[in-house]
């Protein structure tokens, strides 16, 4: 397919990489002369800054930009009679439709950084489309690159997304954490990352209630009191440190599985 | 050297499993008949339930229990001028103390499971000894497993364990939440494994404050209040979800970096 795409961020660069092989990445979109002509450089084709200027001759065009401006972005596209398609979590399907009769959602649940290109392959697309015609489109395309393409809807799509915040974006917080915390006494972050890895192996294999461990878990409440002391440099800090606890108690209480 | 391991827990159990190819585990005491059997069959060694029956001809006896029972089971361990080590990352130095003129600690800084047996050779071992004796001795014996050996102190060790319990247990209860979350709307956890491992992945090269995405760190408030509106059927997450979230809005902005 012959394929546009607009946004040349962290989704939008590891897409355009991953689809290259299969497809003709005709144009790269973004905002900024220098992002658009880094990433054209970078994947040898054609650039614009301009939604106007737009090439009107691809198959699909893929938004990968921020969720605010997804649907500016789609209802300012300078073509006609194509698919549309938003790569956004959180967003309705709707989102993109604005002109367009056929348009989608071509969703990666995956965390991208630009400087790290991934391999697609076992990487979750959740797709979704306005009519069966599009969909099988769209289903084509994700599958040309993962062997895990999903239909899922924008009602399931935004627990999907709820849920990855949780397991990305806060998991990594919580790495952020300690890695401030053993900074402050002088100890390297190294020393922990056996651990990350471990912790995140062991859910692909047990149900993350079965893999629970720790004082909370125990109902250990000397070292969780002993834990909350070392922690009074910090209020913010210790009031995530108590409410996790006492969630992982209670959790753990109501399923009884402990 | 001639070990008598006290405590078949998760713990014990893999370090039973890591010592035995290059030393002689002679017994394994565990309170209970039935854990203290199964483990000795499993390791071909002896056992007893009963600490006045512990083998008296060993060199060192490592005791790895439930926290609140470390300093008891050291004071009754019924042999004299022996090294008497624990595995507990957040109990002190003297915990074994007690009686004995050489102790120290063994703490495994990882996750464990009596039914997943891991390879200890990269897993940190933080050490610590009352004496330089003694010391040289657990560094002999941490070294002949991994290639991590850290001689940590008391108070290190506590900033340690605390970050671990960040990083592990309560990455882990955000996996559990995730997990709930998907099955209230009939959708498979299996969506979010490789998410889950390229996140963990992710800190093994760059700083977690560089890895953080999502729309806590772009202050995306749409996204953020239609999240929080999601989780109106739990006030409980709803309010980790936005301490979490104000705390890495916080933290970035502190440092300036996003």
């Amino acid at each position: 397919m012959k394929i546009v795409v607009i946004g040349a961020g962290n989704v939008g660069t590891n897409l355009i990489n991953a689809l290259r092989d299969k497809h003709d990445i005709v144009q790269i979109v973004s905002k900024t002369e220098h992002s658009a002509r880094k990433a054209a450089l970078k994947f040898n084709t054609d650039y614009t800054t301009k939604l106007d200027n737009v090439n009107k001759d691809s198959d699909v065009y893929i938004i990968s930009v921020n969720d605010t401006f997804v649907q500016d972005v789609a209802g300012n596209i300078a073509v006609e009679n194509k698919i549309i398609l938003h790569t956004a979590g959180s967003m309705d399907l709707d989102t993109v439709k604005t002109k367009y009769n056929n348009y989608g959602v071509f969703y990666p649940l995956q965390t991208f950084s630009k400087n790290k290109l991934l391999d697609f392959s076992d990487i979750p697309l959740c797709i979704e489309a306005n009519n069966k015609n599009t969909e099988k489109i769209i289903c084509e395309l994700a599958s040309s690159i993962s062997s895990k393409v999903f239909v899922i809807n924008s009602e399931q799509r935004k627990y999907i997304h709820l849920a990855a915040v949780f397991v990305c974006n806060f998991t990594n917080h919580l790495y952020n954490i300690s890695y401030q915390i053993l900074k402050n006494k002088g100890l390297d972050f190294d020393l922990l990352k056996p651990l990350i890895s471990e912790t995140a192996d062991k859910v692909l294999n047990i149900l993350p209630a079965d893999a629970q461990t720790g004082p909370a878990v125990r109902k250990d409440e000397i070292i969780i009191e002993k834990h909350l002391k070392l922690l009074l440099f910090d209020t913010k800090l210790q009031k995530i440190y108590k409410d996790l606890t006492n969630n992982i108690i209670e959790t753990h209480t109501k399923y009884g599985e402990f």
